[in-house]
Formats: C-alpha cells, structure tokens, sequence
C-alpha cells in the first residue's frame, strides 16, 4: 500500500495538486482501497487524474471561509477536488469539535469525495463520533416519479469500539448504484424487483430495463427520499451551494458538489475508556448467539488486514491505465 | 383541538403529572394528532395514562444532568414520559444552538416519545433545523437474522421552507411497524414480500406470518441496521443509557429508551430570508413537470389544516376509553 500511496501522491503532484493537499487525497485513496470493495477507491485515480489535467476541477483550490458562528462553519470549495475539500471540513469540524463538543462544517463548489468512510474513519481513530454527508447530482427517482429527480445522497458514520474494528458505514440513499447494475448486466444476474423501475416506470427485475430510460429507487421509497432531502438540506443548503438539479453559471454540471461534516467529540459526554466498553458491549448483545451477524465495519476491516498482509490485486485495465498516467506524467510506475 | 388539548392536560394533570410537564406533553399530542396518521397520537392516550397511573412510568421525574461539555450535554429522564424527556432536551438543544451554533443533548432512563415530528416540527418554527432520535426496544431483525436485534430506533427531521409547510420527516429504520401489518391483516392485505420473514426467516407476503414467529425487515438490509446502530449511539451509548436488549435492573423493559436532538441554528450560516427562499427553489425544483411528488411534511401539513377546519373524528373504541378515564379521574368528558 506505500508505494499505491507514493504512486497517487507523486501522479497528483505532476497534475498540479499542492504537496499538503496530495498528501491528504492519498490517505483518502488508501482508505478507501484498504476496504477491499473495489470501486470508488484506487480505480477512481485515473478520473480524478483526467479532470486535474484538464483543468476541468481546480488543482490548487484556494478553500474560502464563508460563515462562522462558534462551532458551525461553511466554506467554499473553489472547484477543487471532493477528497480535499471533504478532507478539510473533517479537520475543520474535528477542530471545533474539541472546543465545543460538536462541530459541523459545510463546503460548496466541491466534488465527488470518494467515499464516506476514509474521513469518518480518521475521525474515529481520533476519538470522535464522526458523520459525512455529500450531495450529488440526481441519481434516483422518488415515490411516484419514473426519472432522476435527486442524488442518491450518500453518507457515513465512524466511532471507536473496544473491539479491533470502528463501527462504521458507508451507504447511499438508493437501493444500487449504477456500477452494481453493471456488474449484474456483466454477470448477467437478475436484481430484485425493489431496486430500480424500466422506461415505462413498472419495476423490473432486469438491469438492463434499469439503465435504458427506467431508474433506480431510493431505499423504502419515502423513507430514503426523506433522508436524501436531509442530507441535501445539510450539505447544499447550508453551505450555499446548488440544490437538486442546478447547475453551476459557468462551469455547468462540475464542482456542484457540497458536504457536510458533524463531528462529535465523546469524551465530552464520558470517559474514552468507558466509550470503548459499553460500545464493545453492544457489539457483543447484537452478535450474541448471531454468529452470522455481521456488524458495519467489520468486513471493511478484514479485508484491510488482508490487503496490508497480502497486498491488493489490481485489474489489467486499472494497472495499463496507471501505467499510461506515469509516462504521461512522468513518474516512476506502480511497482508490483 | 383546543378541547382535545384541554382533555390531554387536565387527565395528566389527575395522573399526577406537574402543570409544567402537562402543558408540554399537550403541546406534543396535538401536534402528533395533528398530523391526521391515526396512530402514534391521541390514541396512545389512555396507555400513557394507565402507565402513570400504575406508576410503571414516573409521573413526577426529576431531570438531572448527568454531563455538559459546551455545546453537549446529557441527563437522565428519572423514567418519566418520553414526551418529557424529549421536549426538555429538545429545548436544551435549541438553547445550545442559539449560542453555539449547534446543539447536542442527550436522555436515558426515557420512555416512547409518541412520535419524532412533535419535536422537530417545533424547532423548525423557532428556526431551527431540528432532528430528534429515539432508541426502542429490539424490534426488527438484521440480514441473516431471523429474530428482533435490534429497535427500529425512528429519526425525524424539520426546516421551515418559504412554502406554507416545513419539510418534515417521521421515520422508523423499519420497512413496516406492527401496527401497520395489524391493518394489513385486518384488511386481508398482502404485504410486498421485502417487508419481512416467516419463521423459518423466508420471505413472506402474508402479515400473518411475520406476527407469527416472523420478525420485520430493516429498510435496506445492511443500511437500515448500519441507520439504526447509529441512532443507538447517539442515544442509548451517548446518553449512558441501556443499549440493545439490556433491561433496567430494577424496572426491567420500562424506561429504556433514550433520546438525543440534535438543533442546528440555520441563520448561523445564512440569513434566514435567504433559507426559506433557497429551500423553496429546492422544492420547486424537485415539483417541477412532477405535480404527483409528495414533498415530505406536505401531506401532515394538508392533514393539519382539515383538522382545524373540520375537526377530527375518533373511533368509537377510542371515545369510550377516553370517557371512562374522564370517569376514573374525575374531569369532564371530551366534548364533542
């Protein structure tokens, strides 16, 4: 994992990015590689390589402060990367969540960050209780509506526990994302007939129906619409970015992207000690006689173990593309 | 509704509940009841009444703080109602806010809370945006297992809007409640098959079967678990308070809920004007060419509004037992 980190860290570089800012996208890239799922992690670099160069997002953003008031914050983004913005309002909030027990920033004109639980697991391993909310560009339909109408909205939540693994999650407000979908068209498996609506809006049990004119569902219907107008109330709302489906003046459908980081310090309401035993204690109920349980954050964790001891294995396609962004930018290549 | 108020009161006030506590607890039934659901409201009267009465539930708490750290505080609800509870950390949590920015507090030792929107709908008039959160005892089961884990631990949320009504939401991290599939039996309804399992943990589309030894789903599989284990942290672990299936040593399954609020103060970010406007760009947005959208807090502000207008109309079943409460307790009958 040191030398995928050298490899982002130094191809962020030579893409114009600042050596404190690589430095913070490359921790968010090892996170999320370090869970083992395979997408939105180390597959996303050559994307986020593509944008930087093309000046598309922002290399050096310049993070504006936008409100203040004690412990709540809003900044602006500057149309930098997602990993960086996102990256410096958990900072932020851990900050102001040592002074005043909570802290909750906001960052507009930011973009896609990744994933939720590389921020949130930093915050965990800090000692707090950390939540990350982003907002996307609409990617699900809502109760009664048969196109996209709001973005699937995804967050995630992290604290410490007594035992080797956080709790932690990472989760959207749709039933499944359009890389699943892909997945099961390639495995040509059938999805269930909950997820997602075809063209006409009846629901279907074929990907395909999905990605051809129909859409996906936002989990429990009202229940998953209702928390993604929550997550886009926290993150675009009250950090004075775009809403639903507008665009940005100038640059259209980029860096309309705004998050929201609520970070909560527990050894404001008791000992870290104390936290870790009856968390640890809570584990132990839910898995009690539940062998089968599996508790949020401990698959991401095995496989961290997995991937430190025994490395990762990358996709042909993923490891050509690497390789073509070295000589691009004309740095040594991933060593495997 | 003033009548039906002035009957919630004076029936407490009998109970032995303070004149304080009354006023506050009113405030949340009319509200609830308001909402025109039919359930979590006025109907669940009687039973708040027959638990202060027996003394099962504390009539008189005595609130105490058990942590403060600036803008975070908890105590313990002395195993009053949870309409008690509820309303006084929602308050300290507005408090908070006003000075802090943001609020976080707190309760154990609690009771059921009636409903989420009582709260939240509050804090939105005050200007704030406002969540609330109640653990409850083990109610739906987790993928893989075929029993009650873990509490459906609903959340709610509310913002004013530039609109007439708030965006609002009232959520269990349960497909359905139990009261939901009496209704479907009662009206020999299938339930869609994800709701829930039989008792051999197949799915099930017949209510019958998930009563009988079945249990109910999480929304969403892992997301709906991931979504209640948080809510039990920010509530039953926060607070000190009992987590999972844990009892109180003395009163067993009675005053083990526990709540937390969370207030965020909006015009800390932005003038308020400029909110209410930016929410109803974002609402009109999600209406736009969809007039068949249901906005979330849309539907209970219509109902709200016909039952000031109309009044509202109670089950037989419902009237007889309000009326010989009124006998038992010595207050006038619900005038009608």
């Amino acid at each position: 994992m040191k030398e995928l980190q050298r490899f982002v860290r130094e191809s962020l570089l030579k893409a114009g990015v600042t050596p404190l800012h690589a430095e913070k996208v490359a921790d968010v890239f090892e996170r999320a590689t370090l869970r083992g799922v395979g997408h939105h992690d180390i597959y996303d670099l050559p994307g986020r390589l593509q944008n930087l160069t093309s000046k598309r997002i922002n290399p050096k953003p310049h993070i504006q402060q936008l409100s203040k008031f004690e412990a709540i914050e809003s900044y602006d983004g500057d149309n930098g990367l997602g990993e960086i913005g996102s990256s410096f309002i958990t900072d932020r909030a851990m900050n102001l969540a040592s002074q005043y027990g909570i802290g909750f920033c906001t960052i507009r004109h930011s973009n896609h960050f990744l994933a939720a639980s590389p921020y949130v697991e930093r915050a965990a391993e800090a000692g707090f209780l950390g939540l990350i909310f982003t907002r996307t560009r609409p990617a699900m339909n809502v109760p009664g509506i048969n196109s996209n109408v709001i973005g699937n909205n995804p967050m995630g939540f992290a604290a410490v526990t007594g035992k080797e693994f956080p709790l932690m999650l990472d989760i959207a407000m749709a039933y499944t994302s359009n890389g699943k979908l892909n997945q099961m068209i390639q495995d040509e498996q059938p999805i269930p007939i909950f997820w997602g609506k075809d063209a006409q809006g009846n629901p279907t049990e074929d990907p395909v129906a999905v990605k051809n004119g129909g859409s996906i569902n936002p989990i429990a219907e009202h229940k998953g619409f209702g928390l993604s107008l929550l997550v886009e109330m926290l993150t675009g709302l009250l950090s004075g970015g775009e809403v639903i489906d507008e665009e940005h003046p100038e640059r259209g459908g980029v860096g309309v992207h705004s998050q929201a980081a609520l970070i909560i310090k527990i050894e404001g309401f008791m000992d870290a000690e104390l936290f870790r035993k009856r968390s640890s204690e809570m584990i132990d109920r839910l898995a009690a006689n539940h062998r089968e349980i599996r508790i949020p954050g401990q698959r991401s964790h095995k496989n961290k173990l997995q991937i430190e001891r025994e490395g990762i294995e990358l996709s042909p396609v993923l490891v050509r593309e690497l390789d073509r962004w070295a000589e691009q930018l004309q740095i040594s290549p991933l060593e495997r």
